[in-house]
């Protein structure tokens, strides 16, 4: 049985403590609620409850980091520079995993693509980087159409999940005109041909 | 007053036997339509015919060649090799413009993108690559929900209907969970800032 101190350097509560001073109330309670969505997945599905915790804890280290800040990292870090076109809503997975490296002293790279691909996902995702991935699509107060299809996939196939999150994401993004990183792109590609044409509206 | 044979060693008229040679007679057909659409549109933006009409009648070439024929002419012509991922919708543009190089001996890079990328588009179009990737959509026979407000948008804005038909494909193919080609990414992320949001839905 693994424990906190196997791969971070501070306790569970000390973490929380570390939670609350670097973001939002609000932001600090999703933070909670995703967690608790993700270790019922990993019981789900046989996996380790202490990396899920620090990874959905971790996840949104970052989200309300300064962009200045959070700019500097990305280049001083070597992160791939074309995070710097994109905004925060990107760019905060990566910056929480590099942080999480650096002053946490997390080493195993699970929890770090975990926190780093919780967002955009990747075309090669482990286990646990589904869990956080999802837990973050379907806490229970996320609110959006699709959710509920959502939630009873997760019971099913992570990865359905995966596919069915980033082709929605991709929608919304069009439907405003905004952008799309390229790396969500791979996800979809990747998991969207496991989605039957059951799961179209 | 450019000639066909400042860019290419066949005269229009051998060309078109070419072409009717090497596909079938409704592909024939729209290519004949394509040419005659980007005809108006270089006309109205200024662009040269020659190059127009040359690219325009070659943008489909290899539209019919088999599967077999293309992935060889994609491996030994040193292509991309993720469109070995995907298929002859993908691939026909840049296994064309290899061919018009090859054994037309069209050199003009302007054309050879044109010919390359009509459809993907890519993230720096030329109003040349504009123009057939437009044409190609827009062509009096294409027939789709949105083709109205790309027309009009045509005569407006090249770039517009570039942003336009991306955004579109890009739905089509989400609805249908299939994959899409990275580089379409590129020039929707390119091109969609520019529509406002009176384009939407």
């Amino acid at each position: 049985m693994s424990t906190y101190s196997d791969y971070i350097n501070v306790s569970r509560e000390e973490l929380i403590q570390l939670l609350a001073s670097k973001m939002k109330k609000k932001r600090f309670q999703h933070v909670l609620r995703v967690e608790e969505t993700g270790l019922a997945l990993a019981e789900h599905y046989g996996i380790s409850k202490t990396k899920t915790s620090i990874a959905c804890l971790l996840h949104d280290l970052m989200k309300n980091n300064p962009d200045d800040s959070s700019r500097q990292s990305i280049i001083s870090n070597n992160l791939p520079l074309d995070l710097l076109d994109y905004g925060n809503a990107i760019w905060h997975g990566p910056v929480a995993a590099v942080y999480a490296e650096k002053s946490l002293d997390v080493t195993d790279t699970d929890i770090l693509n975990a926190i780093a691909n919780h967002t955009v996902g990747s075309d090669h995702m482990s286990p646990l980087e589904q869990v956080v991935f999802v837990a973050d699509y379907i806490e229970p107060q996320c609110d959006f159409p699709g959710v509920e299809k959502a939630r009873e996939l997760a019971k099913k196939d992570l990865a359905l999940v995966v596919g069915f999150a980033s082709r929605e994401t991709i929608k919304h993004l069009l439907a405003q005109n905004q952008r799309i990183y390229p790396q969500t792109i791979h996800t979809y590609n990747m998991y969207s041909t496991l989605l039957g044409e059951e799961l179209n509206d």
